[in-house]
């Protein structure tokens, strides 16, 4: 639906972090972007060729994708000036942002009068029901973390990826902007009503063959304040037979919320799993998976080896080192 | 806004906790209902007058109130030919259903053709922020479930009443349409958007003296996987720094989950309370109130000194014995 290559753009985002959308298109789908447009400001780099909205046209892009997920999703005026010119130039716009692009007048009437096209893939297509919590066939693998942006989307992509190579049958599920645009679908978890968010996540997990594995992209963390709720649905929608913990060891609070420590992967570990056991009482905690980013590479190896020792669980960074310890312990749990 | 007194719609509610809507109004502000109005097959009864729509305006009634909320919140052909006939005879219509009166057609036109007004008070008119976590003046109070539809608004409604019967400061914060309806303001929080259902919480129990208490009304149950996340929300946005731990002793599996058992009172102790504690390390659990309406008073008596004895904590059943015992404890913990 979402016609590529894109051209990301990445806006004044203040730091790499903010534009996550874009990273995670980069590092999982790269043939499907020609290079990257930032302003003045930006604190976030992908690596791609830094490119005029003219020069990402003559490189054959045909979307403009919101690269940037900032707290709120505002579409500042700023940026606007952009976006209108872009539509001018012929590319379509696809973004993931509370904010609409459909809700802003100059975008829509530009979109109308250059016969382009504005995707909003944050909003619900579809009328989700509520939750009936009915045991389900086939396996699931969720991704936790202790703590909002700490990697649980490449863990997931990483364990349906390594899946994939072994000729295993493998989805990953998306609930969230980035997933969906690099995907092409999954339940914008954050944007559904609250009533329906478990039963939105059992839409996006259904009966499956039962050597079947969905690996569903967490969200939040039940320590954040800000979107526990959205995490306690997919542990309750989701029904896991598998949970894999993630975690970033250099964060010094919760994202977003400088007064709060992180929990511990122990404490994240016992909170998690008794309630995902009420949804499905075989589920078991398989795995630790550690967003090793911030550290070199023997100081990595380190951690990882440190953590296994203390949580007796096989400990990887699925992004860095492969997924391949995850899977196999997902498959002789 | 919504003019009083009302019809009671109980429409053709299977059984009566199918209309705690219409029983909540009926305890709590019986001045404000002139009596009820059902349909063939109707399996609840509030005990009031049963009128016709003639009856009812005659009475004086000025507003007909779905007393009904049904899993999903449809609004059949069958209620609509009553709904519209309303408009007609002159009342208004107010509801707190998903399925929003304004989207249905036909009570569209018949309002606008009749000059009348509908209410949907599910539906949040408020921009809510994203939660914050920052620490809040003034004390809360959130009563928390074994299951949905257990009495945590009667208790919150009772310990608030209980409060101001004191000359305390207090205040009840609805967070469902049925107390919305009743006190004519709160967060509709089941119909807000996920990503901002903390926030509204907040939103909802701002910054207050010191020794003022907020009686929040719980929603869903940690336990019922249909609703956890919501009550998640409620829990961290709400930054309780006292648990109310609600139940239902007759219950045999949770409301709508006939695959799904209750938890004890101790396995809601212990998952509320540190999850709570992540939000305000000085939260305690400090009492338990049973919903005894199905036990007769002996035998409530005598279940409520177990409780007491196993828990360690004060147990009542507000709404049948009153909320001294709860709120005695709240002053003093």
């Amino acid at each position: 639906m979402i016609q590529t290559p894109y051209l990301l753009f990445l806006g004044d985002a203040p730091d790499q972090l903010a534009a996550k959308v874009a990273q995670g298109i980069t590092d999982w789908r790269p043939e499907n972007a020609v290079g990257q447009f930032r302003m003045p400001g930006c604190g976030a780099d992908m690596g791609l060729t830094d490119m005029t909205l003219e020069e990402g046209i003559a490189a054959g892009a045909k979307t403009l994708v919101i690269g940037v997920a900032n707290r709120g999703g505002v579409i500042s005026d700023a940026w606007k000036v952009v976006l209108v010119q872009a539509l001018k130039l012929g590319y379509d716009i696809a973004a993931g942002l509370h904010t609409l692009l459909r809700n802003e007048n100059e975008l829509q009437s530009a979109a109308r009068v250059n016969g382009r096209s504005l995707f909003d893939v944050r909003i619900p297509t579809v009328a989700y029901p509520i939750a009936n919590g009915q045991k389900r066939s086939g396996k699931r693998a969720l991704a936790i973390g202790t703590d909002c942006s700490c990697g649980k989307m490449y863990t997931a992509m990483s364990m349906d990826a390594e899946m994939v190579s072994r000729g295993l049958k493998s989805d990953f599920r998306a609930t969230g902007q980035t997933g969906i645009l690099i995907t092409g679908k999954g339940v914008p978890l954050d944007a559904v009503i609250a009533d329906f968010m478990a039963g939105a996540v059992e839409y996006l997990t259904p009966d499956n063959d039962d050597d079947h594995w969905d690996h569903i992209e967490g969200q939040g963390s039940l320590f954040h304040v800000s979107y526990s709720g959205v995490t306690m649905a997919l542990i309750h929608g989701g029904q896991p037979d598998a949970l894999i913990l993630c975690h970033e060891p250099t964060r010094t609070h919760m994202r977003g919320l400088p007064e709060y420590g992180l929990p511990s992967l122990e404490q994240l570990r016992d909170t998690a799993l008794p309630m995902a056991r009420v949804a499905n009482p075989a589920c078991q905690v398989v795995g630790v998976s550690i967003n090793t980013k911030a550290l070199g590479e023997d100081e990595a190896r380190a951690y990882l080896a440190e953590t296994e020792q203390r949580m007796g669980l096989p400990a990887t960074d699925p992004y860095r080192f492969g997924a391949a310890k995850l899977v196999d312990a997902l498959l002789t749990r």
